[in-house]
């Protein structure tokens, strides 16, 4: 049967490979394997982040490497999710997805499985608007597809990386008499963020695209998806597609769960996923269940009200730090302190991704022993 | 019996003291009855963070008026101790201090007791010195005997705010012949709070005045007071101390704890200070508990060794963000999260506060009802 | 005759007034002849600047005392028009304009004239609208006839400092059931400062109010006003303004002129504009004519395109630092290098205010002496 | 005989390497003939810099494809040294040196030579010490050597690219048993950058090893090379030697001339080293003159003592931007604003490298035509 196995890596700096390569060297992963890449790099986050590329490039160029294929054709085929911004005890990390053949864990039942898909390149007029949406809901439905995920509700996460413009992308398509939604780069990447978010909807039936309009992106906040993950950067052209879910027809240890958060301080949720795993945090996860957790995702915003439970906050009026630099610091505090881990992924931008002003949570775990 | 009342008021800006105003005018705080106020500004909390000074011109012309007193007088009777910096999910408030007389509470027992005291100015070149240890322990001592708390172990809390060196201020020193330690604010801030450390732990008798060298300041770690909290700016010329204790002397319904937090991951304190003072977070305090919660104090530090919990962080290499912002922003979202309200006050800077890498966090609340 | 001085002073932080509460003490300025300030302080420029109103709070104070008038009253009456920002070799200062009665210099001819005015105030829903134009619009005339400036061509700078929106006002706006044009703070600042170069260019006759619609703000940029000069920020509620041209009306020694500025690196205008006042740059001021030069005003815009001269510049994608704190440093080195000093008022946020991509310079200099 | 060419190009990002890869494609540029790279990139320019990481990666497995050696051996080869931080108006943008044979130019004289060098890995321990100084010195020397530059007299400029220690390396380094000077990767380049300037001034004469101690770095200002250009970053482990002076040993139309500048005001050097290759700046160099021009090489310092020319600047008291960030911005403006282009070469940190406060200036220009 089919087994996914997660390995949690740390790297020196972006470009730092090295712990997979040695994995790779000795046996332990086979690089044929892997089908994708979630992780945390230390850039800000923004459009001008590029430890993204720059981990994708030393990561595309080893795995060249041990597959003797070429790098360009392997960037097209493996997703990399990256986010960058390591604000406070987050530290840099990235897991490594690994889909193989297996014999069946012990106390069968649903596993991980994970299915990934890429789009065709999305024009700079086209991102967030309706065709930059449909563009994500086939990509993700030939995702669920491709992981053998039976029912819609078994699909726990859904990472999607989307491409923004930059101020040059946007003038070159009006320069060709495009219209680009805008040509400021950081609200090009909410827009597109939001597209992925309706995308992931649609194609997990939690909304008819007959009921919403382009005009609903980052304006009607109560169309959302509370298992959307949508990231969005100047270094892809496609949207990328990851989906997690369980599905019967995958074997091995690692279950994951999720749950929507009402807002950043909703503690609650994170405990609550746990549980959904059999995993107790009181208030601390224990050192002996710290290791079955695989990995753990999370997506937060800014409260866009500029409240939290009736006080200010001042995230979105701060000209010195970007606002969601300061909501995934102040989240991946508050996750890292109850799983006592700070290799987690939190990742800002959670427009329609989860309640408004809140994000989600979705935690790998293995059912027994390590992961 | 003495008695302590403290008011946690909001602000929509750092020169808006309209609540407290209205709340003096109402008759509710009685002007003469203020002793001191902690207040979290939205600042960067770094040299150039003038939220501080601002708050404080404010706060100042307001009581002036009330009390019919000049405000250059109040500034030297009233400690008025910001951090600069709402990072994150913290929201921009303050607490005000009042001590006055009342029936003592039912079920009596010991209760909060506040005292303060004010240092003689610190020249630029002490400061960071020995001096400046000496000068902190004696005002310390001082605000000990004021609040007529009896046994040093019921001290809880000690603020001081310290003063530092600006370039110009370090400037003058060395054209007078003096040598300050440093003409780098930043770093004249740091050695200003060790300076404070280490006077408090000296005034609590947690250590002997024998034992150390100046140059153990910012250099030996083990050496550290889980009381001390320090804050350092260039509004202030004179060492501020408030101590916070309980006291058989003082009625009261309120009540303080305190403990040490061992890293910026330590969810354990937070939850073990509230159960100090019958208070249960499971993981959120609920919402009728958090009415009896008057105030949240609490010290942090990015992990000088770049590790928390054996994964590097990425606060120290950051050239955009200040590294304490960071670390208040992470330690801001683990505290506000288990106590479900972002008006606490996070404070960087907790070297020799508290064990090294990690900090401390205090609360006062309320025997029963709200605070 | 009337006679219009300017006196340029530093501060050592945002709330030190010390050196213009000597000049009154000692008689050098008398207090009731200030008609407005222009200064730069230490902050960053942006929605959470709040060195503007700390500078505000202390200067009305310091008048209220010298002229036994409350200080809400005058803020109500002297215009006080604060950039934040001294980027790189900028220094904090003010300059204290001053308008009274003199005898004609020598060699008479048109002097420098100033006139203010204040607007009602700015409704959160009316920001960046027609009504806000208007009432900018209005506020000029009646600055201009302040004045006693006969031609609309010898006005030379216009400074007007508006309102914008800050998440909370947008809220209660909304609340309220109106639609401010934009809850994000730094996009209504933007909005701002547009609506008020549209309103001085219809003041000044360079547009007619039935050529252009709402959407031609932030959006057609043929429309420009090289005598606009505008600020906008949280802490007014009204239009403030401030007229400085030539009138033969005023005696005195000194005069202002003005010039556009292409981009950036356009050296040429300030060269240009010196030499309108017969001060020669080759290439800087000499320190003879250094003194000569009372106030030296720019306002500048990192270009919209992307590109300076054809070649990318990175301002527009850095999400680390705020675009117009880029720009302000640059053409402050550029300005400052020439003049030979760091005390010039460089102000970003130029849409719509001299060319796309450029902005204006004006200089206030002596005939001869020192300013 | 030997002749050196320049081409300075363009980027869209870090990674961007195309116009070389064209270049060299379309036989314009031999890739065996390039000995060295010079290039701002547009990260921060600090410690978490990793833009000049990711550039040198993609330029050298660009030229081990053309060139077909490996890039681990062309990185020990060819001297990449990059300065990340474009603020303002700078553009990314980096110059290939490339050193082949040709006919001796008309009007023969003396002409650009170019020669490299490096040394041996700096232990983290050696970072800013007195090894670090000979092991940069003796780089140097090898340098001149090989640009076969007779007399010190027509040395022009060095490149230094120096190690520094990061957190995790001091840490490595401590637990090794060794004392790193410093911990503070922002202090650590500090020193480097102080030693790589004693190692150039030794190396050229300028400084006898004898007349200055260890502790002489970062204190004694009054020692400096204005010939000495040094960066220092994580990237690299050992210094980095790009020696370009004027020699009869070497034709083609280059000629490279340099001035001291004595504070970020200093307009004067600017056209001053222009005037010394006959290029006329009045004010701005003329697009003809303009063409001219193959690079322009800059290093500026925030003043120290936190003033400019008597009046304050605010550089080392932000928190929010970095110090060499602010003074980056403004020198570039300045430099740029005289030459009329944003591709100039904007380096901090320039303690020891020209006048305490100041920097130098450095261009290479064609004796006629365009460079």
């Amino acid at each position: 049967m089919r087994t996914a196995q997660i390995f949690r890596l740390s790297m020196a700096h972006p470009g730092d490979l090295s712990e997979l390569d040695r994995l790779i060297a000795g046996g332990t992963v086979r690089a044929v394997e892997i089908v994708a890449i979630i992780g945390k790099t230390e850039g800000n986050g923004g459009v001008n982040d590029f430890t993204r590329g720059y981990f994708t490039q030393t990561l595309m160029a080893m795995l060249a490497k041990h597959l003797d294929e070429p790098a360009e054709q392997l960037i097209r085929e493996i997703p990399c999710v990256l986010s960058g911004g390591t604000e406070g005890v987050m530290s840099p990390h990235y897991s490594v997805f690994c889909a193989g053949e297996g014999e069946p864990a012990r106390g069968a039942g649903p596993s991980l499985a994970i299915g990934t898909a890429f789009s065709a390149p999305v024009a700079a007029e086209d991102v967030g608007r309706r065709a930059h949406i449909d563009s994500v809901a086939n990509a993700v439905r030939a995702a669920i597809a491709a992981a053998e995920i039976e029912h819609l509700g078994d699909v726990h996460f859904v990472q999607v990386k989307c491409p923004c413009v930059t101020v040059a992308r946007a003038a070159a398509a009006i320069a060709a008499g495009k219209t680009p939604l805008t040509s400021d780069p950081n609200k090009s990447m909410a827009f597109a963020r939001a597209a992925g978010a309706f995308g992931v909807a649609v194609a997990l039936g939690e909304l008819a695209p007959s009921v919403f309009q382009e005009g609903s992106l980052l304006s009607d906040f109560s169309i959302q998806s509370p298992r959307a993950s949508i990231s969005s950067g100047v270094e892809v052209e496609s949207n990328e597609v990851v989906v997690l879910g369980n599905s019967a027809r995958w074997a091995g240890p690692l279950r994951i769960a999720h749950r929507p958060m009402a807002d950043a301080l909703d503690i609650g949720a994170v405990v609550d996923v746990l549980a959904d795993l059999d995993i107790e945090a009181k208030p601390q996860v224990s050192a002996a269940d710290a290791m079955k957790i695989a990995t753990v995702l999370v997506k937060c915003e800014p409260d866009r009200r500029g409240k939290i439970r009736g006080y200010r906050h001042t995230m979105l009026d701060d000209t010195d730090i970007n606002a969601q630099r300061h909501v995934r610091g102040a989240v991946a505090g508050l996750v890292a302190g109850v799983i006592g881990d700070g290799r987690i992924f939190v990742s800002g931008g959670a427009e329609h991704q989860g309640p408004d002003g809140g994000g989600l949570v979705a935690v790998i775990a293995s059912r027994e022993g390590s992961a």
